[in-house]
């Protein structure tokens, strides 16, 4: 007969101790494949415990397949059991915390509205209650399309019908959805230069993916040649600040329309232009829904808020409506209605102002910095209204890596534009300087640069 | 000369006054293509306006392409100009509130802990401030992987580092994940029957599924051929209810070893077993690195609050890092660190037993509003220690559709097991009743479909 002592230990009951006792022996080979266990009367009686906790620790057995019951014959070890978990593995220590240096390479808000949020979180809770546990409305909540909606109508002087909206958990989530609802036999055009994400995200979704080169317009519609589709950034162009003509506007839209590919307008910081009011969407322009708009809030809000949007043209609204209109939002309900508030109460517009204030006088202290360092003579400040980065032009003779590892010595972070580029030459000697994300503390690191 | 009457109007600038009348007068042709615009000095003395106000006007008109400047010479009206906005559409009507009926389709949280929850999202932004700000760690925030780690001890007896877990907004965002990861070469077996989303999603990003055919111990081995993947539930089929024996588990691990396949384990209600304590996971059998264990909070909180997360074998672990590390986590911050506390604090232990509870008594209201019928003696319950659902045989000579028909008649929104499958024959008669969504003031429907 079994015999175990059970001891009442805290958090486990009676029948678990039994439970492990036993699936310890039959994994042990005590309790060899075939044996017959006593019955749960026999058992109960031996070690002294009801019969019921004998019931469910055979019930754990059972089901896990440990044990086997033959109706009115009684229980049998099987012949195949599970093994025993893994022991667990000792933690990873916490990654450290990174030397200090400048970093002209991040991006990151400089300030969060909290108070606000907190209050506008606390509000939609005690609102609206169990409304918030239903499952969203696949395109997101119709209160934050429609504040988004307004806000693209006060902000961009679109006219937008909040039905064409999908929201979505950042810009990578939205391209890979585009992948699937555009399809995978066309082919992608990227700039060239650009934000190397974007040409990462879309070979890992499974397209072939081309550079699109640039000249002093934007994209030149000529190399585009059967492309299906065309990522840009026509009113801000990363890295170069480039804004892409209305002649060139028009020219690309035209080979769209003829081509019957798709121009995805990647709007991504239009909210901190600093000389003049932000130029109008190519989405604008669209007469014939070839344009796809997208936008976040992590430049302007947070990385970390990971909201996105699109607006898609009603044909390809309503195709995706059949094709993934059973995929979840995947943006948090909670986040979604706070959101909204935030964007209807003009929240969204005070903390923009605010944070244009902010980030002027920050790139003014960079550029400072920039002007004042030992090496200045050899620098050149380069801005075309861009947003939170501005090109420098380095007179060296130094090779561009060279350069770099000059900066990465005196604890600076930063790249230069030959970095952006995927295949074709670029101009030597320009760096490209973000400065939403810097440590200001770290600044006199630029005059320790030995150029 | 241009004159213009520029009223000031609250919120529109003067220069912007200025420049929309311009555009009207080119977009509508009063300005032709060519047209030679006064000088800036010139136009703000005829309109009797700054100079810097005609400056800020012709540079958005610039900007965004309507004119060009000729240096020294002045400005010209651009040949190809961009079109108008649109005018804003109507806004459509909010979809109205659907009629009330009985749903046995629909999941949903019974209740939430709003107050907890909103104490911890005070508490998360106080405590942890600028730092929720940065750009999250792409496998999601790491006080998270540690309280997951801890609630998988605690509850599902699993072994795991909290640096295998990778966190993500929902099922539906991993799955195109794992797609991405494990490649699309592969073809993927799904349980038939099954959950027909997990099939769509996988079809809609472009991989070749396939049905695997069960029987009574859970998906049969033989019938997976080359598959290189089998997305499984084996702790609880849906909708059947049932569990792969520990045999089957120990076959289907050797075939995906031999066959260097992958099992995704899909533990989606594990919490919600009412019998015993829930089955340990096949991933704690996994000696070979061969298993994805997959969940969600989705159940557990709330379908809206859009976590859920993987724990991948470390060389998968390793694979995602190097090939899709550059993917940003699509989980807000906040979010993450609510959860963290929320699942450290044990408020989700407390939450999980009052649901429970909660669930328990609602499956037996629902059993008895069936059991009380005028067609009681037609049904059977079946129940297999499920989670949120169970089946119902019905005696009937009525065809599914037939019965389905009744039930609509009635208000009562029901499925039938045969719906669940994608190709292979059902068995007839059996309807599958999900009772977590449900609203009980509509159970008096059952009593009124004529059967």
């Amino acid at each position: 007969m079994l015999t175990y002592e059970l001891r009442k230990a805290p958090g486990v009951p009676l029948y678990e101790a039994l439970y492990r006792h036993v699936r310890e022996d039959i994994l042990s080979g005590r309790l060899p494949a075939g044996t017959r266990l006593p019955s749960k009367r026999a058992l109960a009686e031996n070690l002294k415990v009801s019969k019921i906790t004998v019931e469910t620790a055979y019930g754990q057995l059972l089901s896990e397949g440990y044990i086997r019951s033959e109706e009115k014959v009684g229980y049998f070890v099987e012949a195949a059991v599970p093994p025993a978990p893994k022991p667990l593995p000792p933690m990873a220590p916490e990654r450290e915390t990174p030397e200090r240096f400048l970093d002209l390479t991040a991006n990151g808000p400089a300030a969060f509205p909290f108070s606000v949020w907190s209050r506008l979180q606390r509000e939609v809770m005690l609102e609206r209650g169990d409304s918030l546990l239903r499952p969203l409305d696949n395109q997101g909540c119709r209160e934050l399309r429609r504040a988004i909606a307004g806000h693209l109508a006060d902000f961009r002087g679109m006219a937008i019908d909040p039905d064409n909206i999908l929201i979505g958990a950042g810009t990578d989530f939205l391209c890979n959805l585009l992948i699937q609802l555009l399809g995978r036999d066309r082919r992608w055009a990227v700039e060239e230069p650009g934000y190397g994400k974007i040409r990462r995200i879309y070979a890992a979704g499974g397209v072939e993916c081309v550079g699109a080169p640039m000249d002093d317009q934007g994209v030149i519609p000529e190399t585009l040649g059967d492309a299906g589709v065309l990522h840009i950034s026509p009113s801000h162009h990363f890295p170069t600040g480039l804004v892409t003509s209305a002649a060139r506007r028009l020219e690309l839209l035209k080979w769209a329309e003829s081509a019957g590919s798709y121009l995805i307008e990647d709007d991504y910081d239009s909210e901190f232009r600093f000389r003049a009011r932000p130029i109008s969407a190519l989405q604008t322009m669209d007469r014939q829904g070839r344009v796809i708009y997208m936008n976040t809030f992590s430049k302007s809000l947070a990385p970390s808020i990971r909201i996105g949007y699109m607006v898609l043209p009603p044909e390809l609204m309503a195709l995706y409506r059949q094709k993934l209109g059973f995929y979840s939002c995947t943006v948090p309900a909670f986040e979604q209605y706070t959101l909204a508030r935030f964007l209807e109460e003009d929240c969204f517009e005070k903390h923009i102002n605010r944070m244009r204030k902010f980030y002027r006088a920050r790139r003014n202290r960079v550029a400072d910095a920039l002007e004042s360092c030992g090496y200045a003579g050899k620098l050149t400040l380069l801005e075309r209204d861009a947003g939170l980065h501005f090109l420098v032009k380095v007179d060296t003779a130094l090779s561009d890596e060279a350069l770099m590892a000059r900066f990465r010595e005196a604890g600076v972070r930063v790249r230069t534009l030959g970095s952006f580029y995927h295949s074709a030459a670029a101009a030597e000697h320009f760096l490209v300087v973000n400065y939403s994300g810097l440590d200001e503390n770290e600044l006199y690191r630029l005059n320790q640069v030995r150029l």
